[in-house]
């Protein structure tokens, strides 16, 4: 085979069971970190189940309500049930909690972040097609369809934390959107142009480079613990020129989330109130 | 033409484009009104537009629901929705906030109010007709999706909030129904009544006086600046007839609204609490 | 007719009218019983009555959820929803409360119940043989779809309770698992079982063996006004083998739903607080 060939390779790329795996295991350890999960696998191992299918499965169940299809779809999928429950098990309950040690070891965590990422294209690709197969050429719904296949997840962590007897109402993806989120979304855009055909790129390159990219930046990222995107100036200037944003988001959302938050701040750990105390404080001096 | 054949012609009108466009001001202008609305505006544009959209395109989501049909629809009635969201860019992000400073003088508000009334007929037959296409002769089913298109913006009210990070479960449009709710459950009975051949009086007879009797009301109550709604007398009655409640509704209301937000007093801003405190100290008053 | 035929007629037994009835009075009576239920009743009665209808047809609307299909299906059903809209008013609206007095006496009562009861193995039956005519042998949909019809009502107590203004995310039939729901998850993984035919008994055998002991257990914790769930002992060896939990899952479980709920706290009433911090010091004691 020769280099250019690579990508039309990569692209028939199988997803299970490794890839799968992999969004397994990341995903039901991101779940584990969460703060109040350990209590909720001891309390109810059923409520902890369910958790930890809505962040394997989350984002089928969400593109599947959009397009008034079964969301219990996914429990039909035996064999992915069974990896995924089994990975839930091991995560939370193996003894010596060893399984969850060994994959918090940062070089096997960076591999199976890195692997997980590569399913989130083929999350993408597939939720823009089967958007397009109900709605002809609405480009809006594969839009939406494939964002919310990529990233359903963090789309429904609201509800997937009611689950887990968490509510946080003063903040949700689309107020503070998390990196994966950001990049989702630009990726089901450019999925979106080039299966309308307004991109000069074959799908399968498309998916190699948009995949390089998840994976680098996600790897690095995680590799040098820095949370700040590479988007952060493209957002800024783009607030800037069409929502006339000052040139200082962050103190602004400070802001924004405090005065918005007042509702429901009761809802927050002291921790969180002082941080949110902090920003407001140097968003009054900054002005 | 003469007379009688006004309300044919009448019920002939096209809501595309104009009042369409000005049910998208109305209620994105309505959105802008809300507390934190234009914090949420800075601190994140896409929760913003989507729940500009809630608010323009909310019954028909909220129907689709109802009937198990693609909730996403909406976003695929592209002019509708760039004409949404041109509404939504004006409305938050025009320069000296000149679009909602001219929308806001009150001739052109009430211009603007009327017109976006006259679509709330039209929705509400729509949804008459379509359940009846689903479920024959099921009236329930007919009023239910009747009245969701016809108010969804309103019965979602608490999952919109939701959109930008504020959550009031103490109430809802169930609870406390605001007046364009209850004269659309009035419409979606009346057109179901209509449909089934129970009213001696044509369709588009029917249309022409309740768009008449909606318009005339709302504009009436906007310009006198009066909360009152015309029903409150007939509400008096027939909850003294059927529920046994006493003549003070008002009284009651503030009682049944204390104790059953106990739960969540927190989640009130203290403006609010002393005002449900002073309704309470009424309330004990007048026993 | 000889003995060995009685499973077989009474698998043939029409649960309406009387069985359902008992049904709706059964479900409106404990709504009834819910803190701030009547008050809402006093406030909104069409949020009390909707608020019913989720107590009685909760199941079906949320197994239509699951598999896509009109939630609002089970308003076409006019006579059931007139059975139950009548039993309403009267539980709420009768004079002298005449109605709720007569059948909050004991026997009454408990004779409403075990009828109760039987429609719960009609309704798993029913949701298990639906699940399968939408998914081919998926035996984990066919549990979750027996389930959410046979507790429907439990499970998705969290929006019945928003409806009335009452929200308490800290809590949910997932995180706690009520009796009736854990007894209804059990049946449905029996029928799903037995519909796979993996159990050597015939349908109407379960059906009559599992309506017995659903009907005696439920008479008998009435009775003798005890909570203690007859699992408790098979639960607690479950958590020990599979789960590692320590054998005192009450006092974990007040441990694990104080720390979870931490993030809520001001949510729930002071009687309830003081009930948890009881729980928190006897957990303290025992560790």
């Amino acid at each position: 085979m020769e280099l250019w060939q690579v990508p039309l390779l990569f692209s028939r790329l199988p997803m299970f069971p490794f890839f799968d795996l992999a969004h397994y295991v990341a995903s039901v350890m991101a779940l584990k970190e969460q703060r109040g999960a350990v209590e909720v696998s001891v309390q109810s191992p059923v409520a902890c189940w369910f958790s930890a299918m809505l962040y394997c499965f989350g984002g089928s169940v969400l593109s599947s309500l959009m397009l008034a299809e079964p969301p219990a779809a996914f429990l039909a999928k035996g064999t992915n049930i069974l990896l995924a429950s089994s990975v839930w098990y091991l995560v939370f309950y193996c003894p010596q909690d060893i399984f969850y040690r060994c994959f918090a070891f940062l070089p096997l965590r960076l591999l199976v972040a890195g692997m997980k990422e590569v399913t989130r294209t083929w999350k993408i690709t597939a939720g823009v097609a089967h958007a397009d197969s109900h709605f002809k050429d609405a480009w809006l719904v594969m839009v939406a369809v494939g964002w919310a296949r990529g990233a359903g997840g963090g789309l429904i962590s609201n509800f997937e934390q009611l689950v887990r007897g968490v509510w946080k109402p003063e903040t949700n993806e689309l107020l503070k959107m998390s990196y994966p989120v950001k990049v989702t979304l630009i990726g089901a855009v450019l999925f979106t142009l080039q299966h309308s055909q307004y991109l000069p790129i074959t799908r399968h390159n498309l998916m190699f480079l948009y995949t390089v990219f998840l994976v680098i930046s996600k790897v690095t990222m995680m590799s040098t613990r820095s949370a700040t995107s590479p988007f952060a100036p493209f957002e800024a200037a783009l607030g800037h020129m069409f929502f006339g944003l000052q040139k200082t988001p962050y103190k602004v959302k400070g802001e924004g989330a405090a005065s918005s938050n007042g509702s429901s701040v009761c809802d927050r750990s002291s921790s969180e109130q002082h941080h949110d105390g902090v920003k407001k404080r140097q968003a009054k001096k900054t002005e």
